[in-house]
């Protein structure tokens, strides 16, 4: 295969870099098989009209115009390397000429439900406050420092969003014989059924499990969907474990119920990020916070790079992409997390 | 039936209680079932003989001696309620008269299992130290606090010993696709096959893990077995999560590999307990404390009073018992943890 | 909800009807919620402009001319309720527009699969040759009977094709311990590994294997890919078990690796069907013979409604499908097997 | 180590042979590491006592008289490669002194699975109907020939009995998504809960279920306890698999509910063994047929040997023996199957 022949991607995959989400071996691979032409997000409407018209793959989601989008003549597919979509490229567009857009915000669902499962675990048993009463010589031995300590092993656990990380966190929790109710509106029954987990309302998962995960992205329906009632609605001293996005939960309210002890939280999302240095979550107690580190491993911005190179691959071979999540048109327009701008 | 009728027990569960041991509706069944004649551990000597001559079950495990041993004629079952052997009876006797002599420590199994998965992916995520971080505004955001990350799906995970508790972690584990390596000299190697693990040699486990559990108990072979060139001898940047007995360790060696930043560590148990409030344990960075906490749980304790009425009733009916694992002859004289006197 | 507003569905399901894919519950489902318009595959073009205007979904794949799409403006979704996609209508054209295209083949994968393990199983202990040896009195007793008798438990299986149906097997097999070799080339690596099985070349799968089950579809490029030296390379006494087409293999040549005594085979679909009376597989010993009775179970039948149901219900709402298989640009001309002439 | 010190061993393991339970491999170990007296069943008496009094273990199970036990002073197991015991030692003597006596015939139960799982498919697709149809040119196609088909996936499954052999149908189950009812009134509810099974009485198991499997042993209270009326309790067209003794059923009552077509039927077990020529479960319709063959493969032979090693391996190290069986002073005398006459 001559340079002249290697299918060329544009590569703009601001903010992350190609050093993030490659190891060295696999930058290579890119290297190797493609014609790859670096810019900035700003830059692909600049490129020449000879690039645009060969180019295949765009690494990244840069702003497209319905201009430029007409010169890409040979675009078959836009690898976001984000989770999330922004609104600055023609979608219907796109999806009428047949080109892919794939995300590839599944690497991040095994880590994130990893902590969440550590989270829900240090709740239950009072890992860190344990180990702090131990630092300063307060610790209570044996039962005596097990009045609330509770067991996950045979717990009604409830999981609110069942795509990804929701699948990821199903699966951690296969060796636990928990009774699992999901709430997903966006999924049917049986889907559900399939991955051996009840289907329920939202009212079910709030008012009859030990432990609530909240996996649900943000929609443009679901904004601060659990409110003060929801976390009233809870049993007395359950777990309220908060994993995908801060704007679905009434921060607040969630406090306040903590702050009640009717709850104990935690979270890996804030309001803010970074979050002010008073802000009231900080000292709460019946609180664990992480501060936004659930998914962003190493190993999981390289498996990014893995995704794309064997959608590439399957691309190559005149075979649709499998292992990244194409955005379809009833959702794109629906999803609105903010665009990240720190990995 | 009347009360007469009514198989007899003696109940001496000290330092256990029967309210410690039996919910509200588990004593009523006892006593529904059962006389019960109670007594101080000192008391069952003392007991008139034809108490002795009719008792069918032992619920504690009181000293016995050669002679009261004799008058109890129809001695069934010493249910001792507890997960040690004291050497206060003379077990070759009671093993020559069919005498079912049980322990009931598989029900602390789950309960340290999920503890020291919290343990290790605490270790794995900076947990603990995150949320310290946090409360003192100096939290890291996103990847740039991840720095030392890492995933426990797909690792791989060294078990030592494979006894309840090893095998309930291996339970809980079999959601994360870990490679699970285990050391138990007691155990044929079909046997750990048959649980989907792969038996290897100690210099194995430790050399190439990822985590290493701990969960033998102590015997008189293994004191101290797990010293300075085993923590070297260790992955680096690995974590070692203590479960079982703080004995089976040289813990001075395993601070020393934890302060010299090789592996990071983890324990619930530690060499005195309580430990001296100046113990340099509590300080040490890259070392998570729990106070003997793991299996203390009043769920598991509950549980107890479940097996043995399950065992209870199993030989009533003249079946042998199931629940309880049962002392042998062989492994009585080896077992040697100290008598708890705290629950 | 008047009749007026409710979604127009033109149903043409034939060679299927709407009694053999919907409960009599579910059927009412369909007409509570639908505005049905029942015709003929011939039918659709000559429907009235109105209807073809107003109609939201096509339950069938009747042919279908650029000339009668442009008229079905609101035309959301084709769903097929067959496994297979006939050339019949303007894919490029539905897909430029958005509209779905839905095949339910996946109804099939369970009950192809149990037959499947059904036959490995009986090619493995001789199930049904023992059975007719007994009705002749000519049954040999116990180890006598079991000379080449197999365990399938830890065995090497090698699956052919990751489908719906390879997916289905893999999990009935997960109780057996098995390690499962799968070729597929249009998957990428790791979505195999995800699956827990082991990605595979061909020559591999067909040399290292006990059991090969064949599950792959018939493309224009796979035909006949499995021949007289593909046989040849399986272990001696090895299984092959074929169950999605018969065209992937050299029939003749699979006949004579079974006449040999080289490898014993079981299929469920043969070359022509149905087959002529004097076809030499009729009396092949080795050979284990199912008239294309896998999947056609009256429970695959109903799941399809289920399915069809379901994922009109999402489309209604506005979301995507999830339920049916979507046809893809790039394969849909390349899946070739024959329309069914039979339920 | 020399030859004076090997431990000695009594071989009499008719009627398996040493080469029917030990490859050359295994018997080379065999050799190595033990002294091995071979003797047949009635020669153990005439053993010289030299012989007698340093013998450590026996393989087989001979008669031993109470005179003969005196003698054999170091005896520790009898490990006696069957499934049964035989009421030809005395037993209570060997439990006072701590004799273990073993048996092997977990091996039986992974082979057993299988087949009855193969059975029960067949039971529900008609595999060995549909193959002899075929071959005799009057086979049906598709759904045609699937009238009474049904799937093993989702349906109520009823185990009766729950030892080694209802534990490993369980587990070849685990990917069937069945509901699984299990009777065993000699175990505890809980251990039946701790293997995800939900313990039943028998009319729920007889009444509820779409297959019942009988792997119960015989013992002195549950000869014939299945019988006319069991048969009448079950479902309309469910399968009924024997697998265990012909002796737990009244066999003309199981052919009479096939008969009539209330049920199907398979079993591997008759009411004698040969049977007779012309007995009328030879032609049954509706009845599958298997002569003994479920467990008799030289792969669990095979396993009887690596099992003797290693408890005799552990035992040689002073550990208690952990991979047979160990026979029960509750149960040696309730459990009657006859001897194996044939291997």
């Amino acid at each position: 295969m001559t340079g002249q022949s290697k299918p060329l991607v544009i590569s703009v995959p601001e903010p992350r870099t190609l050093d993030l989400i490659f190891t060295p071996g696999q930058k290579q691979v890119l290297f190797d098989r493609y014609e790859v032409v670096e810019t900035g997000a700003s830059g692909v409407a600049a490129l020449p009209n000879h690039i645009l018209a060969r180019a295949k793959y765009i690494l990244g989601q840069p702003p497209i115009s319905e201009q430029t989008l007409e010169k890409l003549g040979q675009l078959r597919c836009v690898l976001n390397v984000e989770s999330n979509l922004i609104d600055n490229m023609p979608y219907e567009r796109l999806f009428q000429r047949g080109i892919y857009v794939l995300t590839t915000g599944a690497v991040f669902a095994e880590p994130v439900a990893e902590l969440g499962l550590g989270l829900a675990l240090d709740l239950f048993r009072g890992i860190t406050n344990g180990d702090n009463d131990f630092r300063h010589g307060k610790e209570r031995w044996g039962g005596e420092g097990n009045a609330s300590a509770r067991l996950l092993s045979g717990a009604e656990v409830g999981i609110i969003g069942f795509g990804d990380l929701g699948r990821a966190l199903n699966r951690l929790l296969s060796g636990f014989r928990a009774k699992i109710k999901v709430f997903d509106p966006w999924l049917p029954a049986s889907l559900l059924a399939d991955n051996n987990v009840t289907p329920a309302s939202l009212e079910e998962v709030l008012s009859q499990s030990d432990v609530v995960f909240v996996v649900a992205s943000v929609t443009t329906e679901n904004e601060g969907f659990l409110g003060g009632e929801s976390f009233r609605s809870m049993r007395k001293g359950a777990a309220f474990v908060l994993l995908s996005r801060a704007d679905v939960v009434d921060f607040e309210a969630l406090m306040a119920a903590v702050v009640k002890g009717h709850i104990v939280a935690a979270s890996d999302v804030f309001p803010e990020e970074p979050l002010a240095s008073d802000h009231p979550v900080r000292e709460l107690k019946g609180f664990l916070r992480s501060a936004h580190r659930a998914g962003a491993l190493d190993i999981a911005f390289k498996r990014m790079g893995d995704m794309v190179l064997e959608d590439m691959n399957l691309m190559d071979r005149g075979l649709p992409p499998m292992r990244c999540k194409r955005a379809e048109r009833e959702t794109v327009s629906r999803m609105r997390s903010r665009p990240v701008d720190k990995n």
